[in-house]
């Protein structure tokens, strides 16, 4: 027999952890029953009914957790953000955390869920990082359908006259798949379509993904596919949803994957899981649905956003808080020591060896991160987030720089301690809010041009000194125009672990300038992704995939998930 | 405002309908609480722990659906075995429905469903036509993760020495999409896999479905996930899942899809549906775990299989009860009569005209299938399924050509009436039952070699003077023979529309030979399937798919569905 290590994994403390039936954790928020559709005994979709009943009641604060650029080391936000609503819960607050559905992609490839770990996770862990309650599968469902809609139409006649070497919109599978990047479909003979070049992304990279997220209700989500722009026809006129007819039938494929999920954290914070578009391609935060209904429910909600803040929190203010009409009382930024270290040059095989030089270079890149919500005009605490390993000596020096600086800072410790280690970030974060001292305003304005928004981002955000545009970029600006779509909002494409659009400039990068290097539109979403640089959205898997370890026991419980 | 016709469509019947919650279905059965996951109100899976509580309890008495050859004109074989199951319930037996899961792709693509139709649905209907509970979206993902791994193996470096021109394996989707059935992938250069041609085809065909179907366990499903060749190594040795160590991984994913799924009747009558291979490269009736737990709930179970008796029930007998140790006590036989004058030479166009000849000369299909199931030594019933139009004496003569050559014979009026449209189908089955003159028998036996067994079909079941064999046929018989699989069952696969293959000679076609074009070993599902001509595994949309007629409601109802 192996010996076991002391150390738990995700899975052994999931698996070991007594959940609460669902209905007890949404009769705490004050749920009705019929409001109330169950998944087996410990998942819950919830109806929209909830917000109707609820309209005229006063809306939730809502927290947002962002981080400084990510680094292979790991930053842990799901973690703090979990970690957090424990925390306020244990402090007595009527709150729900809102989180991101994870893809199945990296489930399958890379070791590491996306609900949290130690003790602030969300549960049933197996559950949420496998197929949870079926809203990845039906957005796959809705994209490829569309697809074949698309190749149906062109193989019965092309009435549309659809040129089919400028169909835009891609087929999706919800798994890392790199032999699918670029394909040829078609091939076979006439009675087998008509041959052409497509691919496959991931499913979390479909605009279908990024609608279901930024959609206000039923009406809205269709309203939002009809104006998704498929392909271009012959005269290179922008072909929609609406004009193939299919918006009804993508509608009812979505009806249910658009309801909120309710879920609990190993502490039994109630969890609201929903939607979880790209953070490079999309917008990278959880629905607006799911993200009203928490804030009618609780009195705080606790959300994050993908990526640094640089990404995620810049696109969860501009894009997300602009199309639902919210706006977060507080943000929290989450920073390690052993991030920090590598900001500061050290590699990742170094990371064990104390080294508070590299934490005082790594800690431009959290100053520009805070400035940037300073810039957003919002209240914000640091969060420490503490990882076996750190020494006293690296803490520390984080601490007094942030004191000296006057950013609050709390240290956390929530993936050891749960909730219990977040009472001091979780009291920060409401002494911030008490303080009423939020003037968030945004950086763009919607009626700015696209060129305009795009160098108000990068330089209030990334620190840029200024955008050039490639020539194709240039053309496309253009065409953008003559198509009305260029008061829309821009979706940023950019490396996450740089504050630049080079992976390779880490800490905080200077004098730099940011290239646009292609448009590609979201009309349904309603913004334009502004991609700087070759953006993967297909995933591959490693040569040693996680699936290897994966296993069930003969009753059917989960073997090896992280 | 239109106006409404007064025939009330199935979806506008289904939504009229007041269903019990499920919780009350399962509690007629006596399904204790913890045995029960709710997917919502009205549908919930079944823990495999309710088959270990009632081993010891007697099985219920299994009857099998079958049909004529099916024709354009639709029998109605589920709404016939949905109506028979809800007569029996009202003859105050206990009975459980057992059917197939739905495909996405159909429902999108023609109009008409698989959850009966009429006063004789299973419910909710826009659910289970839909995503359901999830579970032919897992097989895909679990269809499709194997893919990935087998390309992510071969760019890895292939250890295995995967021929990359022999990858046996394909790509799956849960929708018509005729494009997708010849493609290449792995195209783009070194960093996106290695180019090679594949092709998807659509679900239920995948051989995961057929051996979710046919596995008795997960360890069960298991050993048979990882027996499945995937490719051949350039010795032309078969590549198989556990060569790949991803057996764990798949069971994982189908970890819940293995748990059958509880609904009802527009009766409340209680129906199992769960698994759906298709009928011609895999066997085409639900799966062996649910027909299992329903002979244990009930005691009486009602079920289908796919196609006509030449198909569905032959390998219902042959594939599925010999590896479930099932029989069925009685067999139903569905014919009507616009199926029996389209046999007999009638047009589609011209089936509203009364045509007694037709329908003499179309009674030959139905007089070949009593014999097959004679053959088998399995008493019948032939259930006449009336349609609207039906004349008096288009009725009465099929009535009488049984009752003169003995046949068991009841007029079912399920679609119209319900239940009670059924009775006098429901009491001749049971008197059939009871009269024990049961001889049940196989018309091959598993050690019968694979030419003998295809023959011993082809002249039992379809009525053919011989097989003949293309040469690649024969070649891949003694390849077969070299592997060891020359034991397994065989799976025909063959046009539904005709006893030979040729689907165009309706009715009895007699002095004819079955070709054998080629053969694909399913070792996981256990058999060898043996193509008698092209079948299309992947089928195509037609050009005003059913989808642009459907809608969703503000408060989320589907509208267009059926």
């Amino acid at each position: 027999m192996k010996l076991k290590t002391a150390i738990k994994s995700d899975l052994e403390i999931a698996q070991h952890a007594t959940l609460k039936s669902i209905e007890k954790i949404a009769d705490q928020l004050g749920i009705e029953e019929d409001e109330l559709e169950l998944y087996g005994k410990y998942k819950a979709k919830l109806s929209h009914r909830i917000l109707e009943r609820l309209k005229d009641q006063k809306d939730g604060k809502i927290i947002l957790v962002t981080s400084i650029n990510p680094t292979p080391a790991g930053e842990g936000k799901s973690t703090v953000t979990v970690g957090l609503g424990q925390a306020l819960h244990k402090l007595n607050k009527k709150v729900v955390i809102a989180l991101r559905e994870p893809s199945l992609g990296p489930t399958m490839g890379v070791k590491g869920g996306a609900t949290g770990g130690g003790y602030s996770q969300v549960l049933p862990m197996e559950d949420i990082n496998l197929h949870f309650t079926g809203d990845l599968h039906a957005i796959t469902t809705a994209n490829n359908a569309l697809s074949a809609f698309i190749d149906n139409h062109i193989h019965q006649g092309n009435e549309l006259k659809i040129d089919h070497r400028r169909i835009v919109w891609k087929r999706v599978l919800d798994l890392n798949d790199r032999a699918l990047r670029n394909v040829v479909v078609g091939l076979g003979g006439p009675a087998h379509g008509v041959p052409r070049e497509d691919g496959f992304d991931i499913t979390v990279a479909s605009e279908i993904m990024a609608v279901l997220c930024l959609a206000t209700s039923i009406e809205n989500l269709k309203e939002r596919l009809s104006k998704m722009v498929v392909a271009y026809n012959i005269d290179n006129e922008p072909i929609t949803v609406k004009d193939l007819g299919v918006e009804g039938a993508l509608t009812l494929l979505l009806k249910d994957a658009i309801k909120p999920n309710l879920v609990q954290t190993i502490e039994h914070t109630p969890a609201i899981i929903h939607g979880g578009p790209f953070a490079n391609i999309a917008h990278g935060s959880n629905s607006v649905i799911a993200t009203k209904m928490a804030a009618k429910l609780g009195d705080y909600v606790v959300t994050e956003a993908g990526f640094g803040a640089d990404l995620g929190a810049e696109k969860f203010l501009h894009i997300k808080a602009r199309s639902a009409g919210i706006k977060p009382e507080a943000v929290v930024i989450v920073a390690t020591v052993r991030a920090l270290k590598m900001h500061g040059g050290v590699q990742k095989e170094d990371l064990s060896i104390e080294n508070i030089e590299a934490i005082k270079n790594g800690l431009h890149n959290l100053a520009k991160h805070i400035e940037t919500i300073q810039n957003f005009g919002l209240p914000y605490v640091v969060a420490l987030n503490k990882f076996t390993g750190d020494t006293e000596k690296e803490m520390s020096t984080i601490m007094e720089w942030c004191q000296n600086h006057n950013h609050p800072i709390a240290l956390t410790e929530v993936w050891e301690k749960g909730g219990e280690g977040g009472i001091d970030l979780a009291k920060k974060v409401i002494q911030q809010i008490e303080k009423k001292e939020n003037r968030f305003s945004y950086l763009y304005e919607e009626d700015d041009s696209i060129e305009d928004k795009v160098l108000k981002i990068a330089k209030n955000v990334y620190g840029a000194k200024g955008v050039e545009y490639t020539s194709k970029a240039k053309k496309q600006l253009e065409e953008m125009k003559k198509n009305g779509w260029d008061k829309l909002l821009v979706c940023m494409a950019k490396t996450q672990y740089s504050l630049s659009d080079d992976p390779k400039k880490i800490g905080r990068p200077t004098n730099f300038t940011i290239t646009i290097r292609e448009f590609r539109p979201s009309v349904g979403a309603g913004f334009i992704v502004a991609l700087t640089g070759e953006i993967l959205s297909m995933p591959g898997l490693p040569k040693h995939p996680a699936a290897l370890k994966m296993d069930v026991d003969p009753s059917g419980n989960a073997i090896g998930l992280f």
